[in-house]
């Protein structure tokens, strides 16, 4: 059904954005995301300038039955973006600038190829606050975030990418371009296109242009360290903090082997105890220095109660920079250390300890080790399986089998099996612990009602 | 292409739901909402029980091509649950039941039926806060909120009822139950059809369950009254107080002509001036006593530089129910007063003084009178147009180009044609406005995809 890209669909595409912005070798940096040990390196990558040159590439693909690849930075954690079948990368990196930061509205409009920090930095400078950081905030596209829904640490207090977008420009397959909604917070007018668009992993349309509302950057934060000797203890914490009405901008748990490979091979100090299996990064912001005291105080006992080992303040940036490199490394590091493979199990937040006592009993049966991290304040576990000793037969046979149950247990626990990392090529073949086939069935009507000849991230889940 | 409502289909829903709930006589009431003077009394009404009765009534009325049209409380203010075309009124009262109110995860999971206030009153007796309040709160029912998207006072700081909707139950037309999401804050699992449905106005299917997040009940709010002698100075003091790093939880403006015509209506003493033509409604809430106080120190000279002619405070729990009772009752009480129409504009906030002033011009230009009143903190402005000694034929011919007139300014704003209250039947003429072509096409694309036969809803916008 799809057309193998040819020299004629080159000298178009050339035709379309200047020679030097199609290219077609060298082409191995895209055939990968941060994913496993996917490789599907592409055919031809395109780097358009805008809109208008991103709706000639998609008619052209789409007359000629291409498929269509999306890439932001290529920072995914499920494969989303990888071209799985021969195609068309379209990298967003050209589209990076920010177009407007309005003073009097809170809001900004910026292009998909913007680096998520890059923004959070240039609005910080004006007194506003963009607070969606994935672990990857340096490096990863704003594009990116919409496409998965990312989240983050800051989820917890100030919710997700998507509690931002206000209105997107979206490019159709067919190469008319819309914009989804309103640059306004309420907006009953017509079915929500922009929030269907958000998360929807490249398979409906291509963004260029995006409208984030933003909030007052609130004028102090205070980091605390709690470590804990019982995993049930650390994870029944986080219930109770947020119980005790006060609600961290950040509330993240890590295991202590991911917290030893992380420290260790960013060459970071941290105050690792032996006698420590999770730790606990608490952080309270807000605009009344005094008041976040108070709420420390008020924790205390909340803490104590629970089991903590200790309560450690970052009382320097430099350690409060140490305690988050930590944290942010530990995904890439700990899959630095062995073959893995990466599940972003999510749960109503109470339901955290049954769950992280499901994936390691589950692991015990099944023989793997794991390391458990991540925003627990949302109830989201990243859970990193590694393969270490395990036969390459128990691997590719055994270890999906423990997978599917870690899955069955967060559906019955009212959870879902992606929290922010999107379905992309990891969590396709268990879309059926969460959707029945009339599920899929409008899921898959919206594909087509989008994007007809199925041009557009084909071989995924949709 | 429907067939007509005949006496086997009735026999076949009394079947279904037992005869006490299938209606067939004193119809009137479920002919109109509160929308301007629309009245389409429909052929049968049917109050099922629970989701398998509304499975089967959907299957059996799809099977047969029968309209069937989703009520709520019938407070509607686009008129967008009215049966236009002879079919099957689906009434959701008897799903009236509060399932649970999970106090670890801060969620609740509740039937459509719940009134708004029933909902916020349970909650709050638990110390936990459900912020959406529109101005019918004592009788709108949370499907129908649900269904438009409501809005309310206090979206300026907490959001709408979108922002509060985790997980949906829905019955396809085609009888199919499907639970649209999680019951979780983060999912990027697939794409998000519980934002699809929230405002999708009864046309992609029943909502039988909600799953709600909530927050924690803020102890304390303080209320303030600001009355202004220049419409101008008023609607710019809505972004001066927004700028000024103070969010209220709720910041409405009232027109003057709109707060006598409710103060004497509903006989509720109110503090007139005869030299304010607007009216400021300033809310703050927070759980620090003493810091709202700060905060309203913080705005007087913010306040006053913006030309505010006073600024009282309701000092008892009388007087702020009193002044809530006026704002809340100027939509019912200004339309008992004259034939209007009611246009629900909304625009970035900043863009409020330019949408007033233009209100007002084309009012003058086209020879009507309007009363503007709403939620000024998040842009949203009601528009009541009366027609008091307009001709018959100026109010059918003239007026809607005026509408369409203000719309047109909406959107060059950067804003929409509906905030809260949908687009129903009111602003159905008016879509082309915002919307193109290619973008309808995808919206048709998706009520095919959950709705082939189009028996929800028909006769509306899609």
């Amino acid at each position: 059904m799809f057309q193998l890209p040819d020299n004629e669909l080159i000298i178009a595409l050339r035709h379309i954005l200047g020679d030097a912005h199609v290219l077609t070798s060298d082409l191995e940096p895209y055939g990968s995301d941060y994913t496993e040990d996917f490789y599907f390196p592409p055919a031809i990558v395109v780097v358009p300038a805008d809109a208008l040159q991103i709706s000639e590439v998609l008619a052209l693909c789409n007359s000629r039955n291409i498929p269509v690849y999306t890439r932001g930075a290529g920072t995914g954690l499920s494969g989303g973006a990888l071209p799985v079948l021969p195609g068309v990368v379209l990298l967003t990196k050209r589209l990076n600038r920010i177009l407007q930061i309005d003073l009097d509205n809170f809001q900004a409009i910026v292009e998909p190829g913007v680096i998520n920090e890059d923004f959070r930095n240039a609005v910080e400078e004006l007194g506003l606050f963009y607070p969606p950081d994935p672990a990857s905030k340096g490096s990863c596209s704003l594009g990116g975030n919409i496409a998965h829904g990312s989240g983050g640490p800051k989820a917890v207090k100030y919710g997700t990418t998507r509690d931002y977008v206000l209105n997107l420009e979206v490019v159709l397959p067919d190469g008319n371009i819309i914009w989804t909604g309103a640059n306004t917070v309420k907006n009953s007018t017509g079915l929500n296109l922009t929030q269907l668009m958000v998360g929807s992993e490249g398979l409906l349309g291509v963004v260029t242009k995006i409208v984030f509302r933003l909030i007052a950057k609130p004028k102090f934060d205070q980091l605390f360290l709690i470590p804990f000797a019982e995993a049930e203890d650390a994870a029944k914490t986080v219930n109770e903090v947020l119980l005790s009405g006060v609600t961290p901008s950040s509330l993240e748990l890590m295991e202590s082997s991911g917290v030893d490979i992380s420290s260790k091979a960013t060459q970071t100090p941290f105050p690792m105890r032996k006698d420590a299996t999770f730790y606990m990064l608490l952080e309270l912001d807000g605009d009344d220095a005094a008041k976040l005291f108070e709420d420390a105080e008020r924790l205390l006992p909340v803490l104590e109660k629970c089991g903590a080992l200790d309560v450690l303040h970052a009382d320097s940036a430099d350690l409060k920079e140490q305690w988050w490199k930590v944290r942010r490394s530990i995904g890439e590091t700990v899959k630095s250390a062995s073959v893995y493979k990466e599940e972003d199990t999510v749960v109503p937040r109470a339901a955290l300890p049954e769950l992280l006592k499901a994936v390691k009993e589950i692991g015990t049966r099944y023989g793997f080790d794991s390391v458990c991290y991540g925003h627990a304040g949302d109830g989201n576990l990243h859970v990193n399986i590694l393969k270490n000793n395990l036969s390459d037969e128990a691997w590719q046979q055994d270890v999906p089998k423990g997978i599917r149950e870690i899955f069955e247990v967060c559906k019955r626990l009212g959870g879902t099996i992606s929290g922010e990392h999107g379905v992309g090529l990891v969590q396709a073949e268990y879309l059926d612990i969460v959707f029945s086939e009339s599920h899929m069935k409008l899921m898959r009507g919206i594909k087509n009602t989008f994007d007809p000849k199925k041009i557009l991230n084909p071989g995924k889940w949709l």
